[in-house]
């Protein structure tokens, strides 16, 4: 069931989702919420933020969104009014529209369409709940996509996959020949590695303490694979900048850890190096490095939803899926069959061999 | 004496300089190096790195620059060299030429042109050592300039003021109507005021403690100015992001304060505000902040010179000084006559009324 933002306007209603899920330990938001780290975290509540989905039923009000039609939930609304200046502005992804009552659990209208058998209140997760059979999702957090795309494959682009692939493409619009370096090699970072790929990349080096990793980032395009661990004391920015002269002309964090943040900027290389955030760090951490590292020319920034506008961008993605431009099938690892099995697949994320595991809850 | 880059060329020689010397005590590099606290510092040296100056005689294989042009020691260089990736990149200043030996405080070919009388050695310092009525520059580091131009004026060019310019102009690229934040009004503070004035910003917030700082503020365009005692324990980040609804497109920080470089990053307007340092930090002092600041939008970034090219933009600046476009007579607040009152000026630096003093030496 989809609904307007307009709290005014929303019966409670249902919907026929068909969410296909994909976590993975190291970034997903999911997980992060699922381990109690978050402090934001809202118990009970359903989980699951990435999916593909059939629309079911619609609220009063819906326009843009019908019963059948495929859509990817996204926990990055885009309003597009005329009066948001985030939908408005080109720089941002970042509508604002409904995310003070996304932030406590609750759909725009201040209330939550779950519940347990015996009427006790259930939080809704990032916009999207997608953990379940059925959902609600405000209108504006439904990208409608093509109704040829699989769902149990472009249900990816809901959050990491796209993410990554954004950092690049959107947030840090990579020029043809640039050197990159990609710290963590889960999907997001994997993604991270393809996107330079397809934007000529001349050099990417992609960096993970598991090795078991580097067979697809060289499959992706990864020219040079390097395990931190493996160089003693030297910091692995050092390695870095010692292989590259002065650094790679783009570098980016999808672990997490504030201190591989602050190695991803500190290879940057000087004079123009761009180090994006990607990775979502743990409560209360912090960032830090000394500012002659940005006086001599290093800009840091970040990513969320890798700067695509959900709503437009998200279509498009899964068009250039279709049309063979963009494989993201090699993310699938893991497949499982029905919502009981959600547990499975977060326990399978969590041995190391897993990028995305899939589950599917209904075939309509 | 102007010398080339290359070390094999130098036979050792002296210039008739005409230095006319401005530091300020909060992020002038002289200050901060005779302070004691700059790990890098050399003594005994001549101090001194914002000038303007007379070409007394040249070095062997100079060609650019001739006796009795007037020039603008920089302590940024410009090879122009084809083989010089810094130089060819239209995203950067910093050429890396001569810096090795530049922070050693010698000549490009390994010597000190200083010494005293009798005979120990004296390092040069930030390749420009202006705090003397001669002294020996590479020809990658004079600007030449016009020769109509005031020297005890343009003088101003040759580090803080330009700084501030061109963070704005170049480094940030301010656009019209945008919304700015500055940080400390020391003259590179009031030149970011002036700069983004020029580029008609929508609004400009000025920040300082010291409220004496606030009427040239408003002179040169400043529409808030706000002193962050007066607001209790509210952090000053907080009040310019409620003054402003969601904080500024643009904060510089021009205080060299790490403290304040994130409070700086953390105005700056989510989804797309950028922060700049300005600034030079003590040693060991390092700038942090939540790695959310920039997964949601902002960009941190820093400037050294403005990110001006020496000997390219330098000339430019005073151009459009003499062509009235760029007024900066009012950084001049105090004037000595006389190599024996650059401690006089310091001392007037350290007073807090004091934007730029300029000392002449002689009067060719």
């Amino acid at each position: 069931m989809l609904d307007q933002a307009d709290p005014a306007l929303h019966p409670r209603s249902r919907s026929l989702f068909h969410p296909l899920t994909m976590p993975v330990p190291t970034t997903n938001l999911t997980v992060y919420t699922l381990s109690g780290q978050d402090p934001e975290g809202l118990f009970p509540c359903i989980l699951g933020h990435e999916a593909g989905a059939i629309v079911e039923s619609i609220g009063e009000g819906v326009t843009s969104v019908k019963p059948g039609m495929y859509v990817i939930p996204c926990y990055t609304p885009q309003c597009q009014e005329a009066g948001c200046i985030y939908c408005q502005s080109p720089k941002t992804n970042l509508c604002p529209k409904i995310r003070g009552t996304q932030g406590k659990g609750v759909m725009p209208d201040g209330t939550s369409r779950f519940s347990t058998m015996d009427g006790r209140h259930i939080y809704h997760f990032m916009g999207c709940s997608t953990f379940a059979e059925y959902t609600v999702v405000a209108e504006i957090s439904c990208a409608v996509v093509s109704d040829k795309a699989p769902l149990d494959k472009v249900c990816l682009f809901g959050c990491g996959v796209s993410t990554g692939l954004g950092a690049v493409l959107k947030t840090c619009a990579l020029e043809e020949g640039a050197t990159v370096a990609v710290f963590g090699l889960g999907a997001v970072g994997l993604a991270v590695v393809q996107a330079a790929k397809m934007r000529k990349a001349r050099r990417i080096i992609a960096i993970d303490m598991n090795e078991k990793k580097f067979d697809m980032a060289r499959q992706l395009g990864a020219t040079d694979c390097l395990n931190p661990s493996t160089f003693g004391e030297k910091p692995i920015q050092t390695v870095v900048v010692e292989m590259t002269t002065w650094g790679v002309d783009y570098s980016f964090d999808a672990t997490g850890n504030t201190e591989v943040m602050r190695a991803a900027l500190e290879c940057a290389h000087r004079g123009w190096g761009v180090s994006c955030v990607i990775g979502v760090a743990a409560s209360g951490k912090v960032i830090q490095t000394r500012p002659f590292q940005l006086i001599t020319g290093r800009t840091w920034k970040g990513t969320a939803f890798g700067g695509w506008k959900s709503r437009v961008d998200v279509p498009m993605l899964v068009q250039q899926y279709l049309g063979g431009e963009l494989p993201i099938d090699h993310y699938v690892t893991h497949e499982y069959d029905g919502v009981d099995k959600i547990n499975d697949a977060i326990h399978a994320l969590h041995e190391g061999n897993c990028l995305r595991a899939v589950v599917s809850y209904a075939t309509p």
